[in-house]
């Protein structure tokens, strides 16, 4: 669907300047545009890409020259991210959830599901499941029994909502996430290694047989409002409480929440992090890619734990921490610095022994 | 379904004192609990909650003075975590896999189905399985061609059980586990530059172009008695031999293991783990979260592996190792401690130097 | 099915002795192998195994008396993984997916999908989607509006293609793999607290509010010919541009691909790895199993990334690095050696502190 120039910078709350009627049908990489897209040039560094494609209308950087660049109208975006958010709404052509309830679905006769839903094929919904308005679920997902879930959800193909669980308003579950799996929780008769290890920090300890028993998962997953959950991504259910995730929570592709861990609002959760068993994430916490917080722990509100860091202690609320195991920050960059230049290090040691106790009295 | 006091007591083989009439109706974190509520309060940690909740029956730790904690009734448990597996077993509401088999199914003519199984709409048997007595199967699962799976099965929604697989009693498949995909085994014609640099373990090498054929999976996957996989986990077949689990192995959510992996009995591979190809893990071991171990390396029987550890090498039965690469979890703790201190010894490096040589003879 | 030496020995273009008439049906390790297998001992190290075994017929490394093993024919392999694709081909029993098109599953009246098709209960194939010839999909598959898939595709169960996504010939999607869940890209209304920390490096930062704001991922993903993705494994859709996978590369189980990723041909992915949004990836590059590409970056042609590694910053063509952060792999291994000695270094330095300032003045 074409919007002109005039169109879309007033859906963004932007300032366009020259052929304000202009029609653009897509976006597209500057270099890549044709003469229908709107080029995305909020940089600087894509004028040569814009050179090289054919775009006639672009959003650019604040203070481009738009007739420099060859261009007849373009959209002026102080906040290059902000204005993507804004632009791909308007530009995206969403997904094809069908027409209301397919004939090779299953709905249990129980089940209350609001208006407006679009369910696809061979989905499934258990005894007692009650969906809210304007659900849009594709293909093959399993909705169980006793669920809960709110308005104007999305569950894409393959996703599975487990018993019990309850969730807000304006869902979105990716390709083949898990919501509820059991809590991966076991004990044995004896106190076994791992305990013995944990309790003397060291390895000494007592080998002994020991057999798992299952301790169940009485307790399921309550999800707020705005959560997104990623393809292949799992939260499990808690022992006795809730696994709980607060409003607003973000969590990306291949991650892990296991059982009871408390996750507040507005946090981001990257791709393939994980969170182990009754860990305390607060608010707007941010865990980067590959990041892993260690079970029992608290991570305070506003924390930012960067790539692949281990968190293995507390971390205090507004504090940035990094690496394995995770320091604050500076710590971390200053220990990196150092391990960097370690050859350095030993070679200036092995001077001084030569120089304070000779070449034969290094040890 | 309500139980007494004394009920619970009995079938904890514990101890319980005060109205042993009482009846409960489910298990509570001691500041939520009801009146209906059985309070878990195994720690004296959690008198506070206690005081805030309304239980008049808890589990308490051993030795507590249950009257001054205004209870009615207590059940005490010198072991809290083998406690509540006994009353998490007691109090599981379990899974609806409604009853029968669903007339949405698909079942192989050529299939065995043996009595008592339930499964849900949407779940695909192959050709030739056999699933033994009991089995309770969720929507969207896909059992394939010649499949053994023994008796008391429970697979969870989307889970996915590849040809030929042999599986023994009481496995449980959480949603979205996948057992069988194909062994990750390509090969160039000419030695690829990876194999180069394993032989020379320096990053010479020569770069030449190179094209991967696949080597397929003639082997499948043996499981034993007493598994779980967890949900969005993966065990792929073997090349030769099959990939084997051990009975009593627990396997949790976001985990991979390679094909040709010989995995022992009543081992614990908690969340996001993973185990390379032909690797070798003994019986009784334990693989934390995050944990990656090598192709073709052996962790012998007992062994504890660490939080986000990386196994390059064998590890002896019996020893605890952490860190990346892993080493004794004595000797990591020891090199994490001088690693937080490195800035002071470059600090008392820099003061020998500009002591023995002088402020101009640093380097 | 049978097949004799002279057949096996011709189609892998191998020199064979002994009786090549004799037929084998299967291939076994040599301990394990009957007198109707073939057993694959490539290596010295086998011959044990093969007294053992009762194999009459063996692959055997270059150079070996297969008289003197016992044997009665034998095939001889100078470049054994070599000679393993080329066995594992002829003796691959395959998968079963059933014959035409199930009338359980459901083709949207306006897909295509072309001749010679197998497709299994409950998939689902979506409006306008249009399939190569001799397409083999497993059930509870599910294939979304507007994707086109070249020849010879095999799906196996649970796998999910995502709308737009575009996918060459011969690709091998394992168990419940997805290509096109949604780009994670996510903006405030103002700068967040982690784009602070980027900007100064410095744990230092304005704590506030910050709501997320969804980027839509306008792109989809785009795959050459022979790819092959895991089981469990994800790669997300592009922003503006598609998410590409080059020809010939190959994808293990549990790896996640970010939005916008370009990846080029040939290369290989190990089990648990992760490329981070908006990376770029050369030809012919591996990543071990476990590493983590950050996002924005890029890694050259031919480059080897070591197991586990954690890549900040860009990797020149070529160049094999290990490490977390990842460095050159030879620095790395310097690194190591010097961290396993960090004990003694400071025992040094301690010495020679006591040595030039004696006993009291260490500090």
């Amino acid at each position: 669907m074409p919007h002109t120039i005039a169109e879309i910078a007033q859906a963004l709350g932007l300032r366009a300047e020259g052929a304000l009627d202009l029609a653009i049908t897509h976006a597209a990489e500057p270099a890549q545009a044709g003469r229908d897209a709107l080029a995305m040039a909020m940089d600087p560094k894509y004028a040569a890409g814009l050179a090289q494609g054919q775009a006639q209308a672009a959003i650019l950087w604040d203070g481009a020259d738009w007739q420099a660049l060859g261009l007849k109208a373009a959209v002026f975006a102080p906040r290059p991210r902000w204005a993507m958010a804004g632009i791909s709404e308007l530009l995206d052509p969403g997904y094809d959830f069908g027409a209301g309830i397919h004939p090779q679905s299953f709905i249990h006769p129980s089940a209350r599901v609001a208006d407006g839903a679009c369910i696809g094929p061979f989905t499934s919904i258990g005894a007692r499941a009650v969906i809210g308005p304007n659900a849009r679920i594709a293909p093959n997902v399993t909705v169980a029994e006793d669920v809960v879930i709110g308005a104007d959800v999305i569950l894409h193909a393959g996703a599975r909502i487990g018993a019990r669980v309850r969730i807000g308003d304006r869902f979105i579950g990716q390709p083949n996430c898990v919501v509820g799996g059991c809590g991966f929780s076991f004990v044995t008769p004896e106190p076994s290694g791992a305990e013995d290890v944990r309790a003397s920090l060291s390895g000494e300890r007592q080998v002994r047989a020991q057999k798992w028993h299952r301790i169940q998962s009485l307790g399921a997953v309550r999800i707020g409002d705005d959560v997104e959950l990623g393809a292949n991504s799992s939260i499990d259910r808690g022992t006795i409480r809730d696994t709980v995730i607060g409003s607003g929570t973000k969590i990306d592709s291949v991650c892990q929440i296991g059982h009871n861990v408390q996750m507040g609002e507005d946090c981001m959760m990257c791709g393939m992090a994980g969170v182990a068993g009754s860990a305390r994430i607060g608010n707007r916490v941010l865990l980067a890619g590959k990041v892993a917080v260690n079970d029992n722990i608290f991570v305070g509100d506003d924390a930012i734990v960067g790539g692949a860091s281990r968190v293995f202690t507390n971390v205090p609320a507004g504090r940035a921490v990094l690496g394995d195991p995770a320091t604050k920050l500076e710590t971390q960059l200053e220990i990196r610095k150092i391990i960097r230049r370690l050859p350095r290090l030993v070679a200036n040691v092995a001077k001084l022994q030569d120089a304070v106790f000779g070449p034969d009295r290094k040890g």
